[in-house]
């Protein structure tokens, strides 16, 4: 008796079924009312996720769309940046401002942990002349399953010139973020991960200090300039600039609304403790996590293969015989981690049926643990 | 008794059950036999559409990120380029490519005419030195209801090292396109007009000429790096580089399906008598069509808004009272013109429909007519 396939990866994650019924809908125009009341709406709401005054942009394009967009809309080739990398998405994001120019200044730190905010300090410390006119980051670093503390960052970065700019991407909606309270100038964050929806969306938003290096940037840009869509959403201009992905624009609008209606505290609470309970369910079943454990993800959780098990067998009997997709690890951490996405549409059973699944799983590949502990322990940890 | 409301606009274009029967289901991740099963498909079938052996490769953005690609991966700073317009997208792309530092020798063409193929010629030949690198063209420019002949553009560059860049996004899948056999170098279409796909999506597929030029460019280009999607189809690195829109992607799947179904000739064939019944209906209320018969586009019908009548009511009284979307003028001819689409998901009874309630608002504005003749004049057209 099979079932719909349980996404339990760290994005694209599954929809709710409101979310679904949207996306079936007939098509309508954006230049109408009614799709501009559902336009304004979701950047009303956007803006409460962010925890921001300023105008949340919407484009059509994956994250890494919007990471570029922050790059050229807030720097100039030449320009000194630091990029901070704990993971996959961070030498991205160093990539993209190498790609266009910037000198970057990478601190690459080892994957599984977090960054240490006084080799940030230190290395600020050291530019005396502030040549350093920004740090990119990534809040919540999915290839290691390890998250950034923004906050702290953003003290370093706050009451100066410089600029703080944060991949948010599959953090946004899952970690609480005060993108104002902190002193953020740029965060970029995509619709398909804590927040719901179908991927093909980018979101991105700009301090002040932001929107002012925006308007001295000597980057050339058209379709990231954010300045136009700024405009659409000021009523200055078209509204907004280009066709927008219709469809995906209005099954986050509704997305959005289910998590408003949850309650945002309420919302991270429960992916802290699914994130809880899945390492207590590791450990329960004898595995390590990757990561070091007061860095955990709450989006994704990452954990050591054990010895002498194939851990990519073990992935795939879950995904064919069982219908639930975990993933494995990335670039130099193939066959080494396994990662469990627990973050937007996720709830309690989804956990103990992919425990249930992944003892069933280890077992067959030759891993020795007493049955039944894994979901035991989860069990206890939700309810 | 409210019914679907119909878009006879010049995209988005209404999508057919089956593709919203698509939309409804629930996500299915990326790096999948399933999904690439159908990612493959979707790209053999897109080469069909383009009529080329070459890769056609998918982005999520809207068309203006497409043809951003097309300005950073075909030139270099400094170029010079000759950018043919005879609309506002004729006027983006020529925007795109000044923004990216090209040196834009502009061919503006009055609005409402297609290009003079024998003025590009004149201003080829006295380029002696062959400083123009390449042509930038709008297959159908949406804004005033014009095409241009590109395999007859396509000749002058065809056997020279010149390169011919295509903004084909209203046009691909509704007028016939034959990349190769032309000798188009680049072109570029989006998901949300002929294609019957939700807005989104982009295509961009290279020639020969068109792929050596993008290794030799010396724009910095990352998301719009048309080489790392190229390997993704070639198997030689992740299938696609970034996270799909993967409900778009299996959207426009199906809908390319439906097309080769019916037929692609079959297709262009029923776009061509729309248009042409259209001709007939518009002509035959009294009103003129606003460009030149003989470029008239097979997409989109632009029409003068008659004498005295306030036309913005008379679009406004078919959207409000009858539910049918038209468009009117962009830029200076707001208020002068209105546009009557007819690609994609269009059948003979949406022609009809549109011509009985676009009589009645007619009437309503005060303008005087026949009444019926233009429903006779496009039923005797269609049928």
């Amino acid at each position: 008796m099979q079932k719909e396939k349980l996404l339990m990866t760290p994005g694209p994650t599954m929809l709710p079924p409101e979310v679904l019924e949207v996306m079936r809908r007939q098509i309508i125009h954006h230049r109408t009312a009614d799709f501009e009341k559902t336009w304004d709406e979701l950047h009303e709401n956007l803006k409460c996720v962010f925890k921001t005054k300023q105008h949340v942009m919407t484009m059509a394009s994956s994250g890494t769309g919007a990471m570029e967009a922050a790059v050229v809309n807030l720097f100039s080739p030449g320009d000194k940046v630091l990029a901070v990398s704990i993971g996959a998405f961070g030498d991205r994001f160093a990539d993209i401002a190498s790609t266009f120019g910037l000198e970057v200044i990478k601190l690459s730190v080892e994957w599984g942990k977090s960054v240490n905010i006084r080799d940030i300090r230190e290395i600020l410390a050291d530019d005396i002349n502030k040549e350093i006119k920004g740090i990119l980051i990534t809040h919540n670093e999915t290839s290691t399953g390890v998250s950034n503390d923004i906050e702290a960052v953003a003290a370093l970065t706050k009451d100066t010139e410089r600029l703080l700019a944060v991949d948010a991407i599959s953090s946004m909606g899952g970690l609480e973020f005060k993108m104002d309270e902190w002193g953020v100038d740029c965060v970029v964050t995509g619709s398909q991960k804590a927040l719901m929806a179908p991927p093909g969306l980018s979101f991105i938003a700009l301090s002040e200090k932001g929107w002012s290096a925006c308007e001295k940037s000597k980057m050339p840009r058209f379709y990231w300039d954010l300045r136009k869509y700024r405009k659409g959403l000021e009523k200055i201009s078209e509204n907004p600039p280009y066709t927008p992905a219709i469809t995906a624009v209005l099954a986050q609008a509704e997305a959005l609304k289910l998590m408003l209606e949850e309650g945002l505290d309420n919302v991270y609470a429960r992916h802290k403790k699914f994130a809880l309970a899945v390492q207590k369910g590791i450990k329960a079943l004898g595995l390590e996590l990757f990561p070091d454990e007061e860095v955990s993800s709450y989006i994704v959780t990452a954990v050591k293969a054990p010895e002498g098990v194939e851990i990519g067998k073990v992935i795939k009997m879950l995904n064919n015989r069982f219908d639930i997709m975990i993933a494995g690890g990335q670039k130099h951490l193939k066959g080494k981690i396994f990662r469990i996405g627990h973050c937007g549409y996720v709830n309690e059973f989804d956990i103990i049926k992919t425990f249930a699944a992944l003892e069933q799983s280890l077992a067959a590949a030759g891993f020795a643990f007493e049955q039944g502990a894994g979901v035991k322990a989860v069990q206890a940890a939700l309810f």
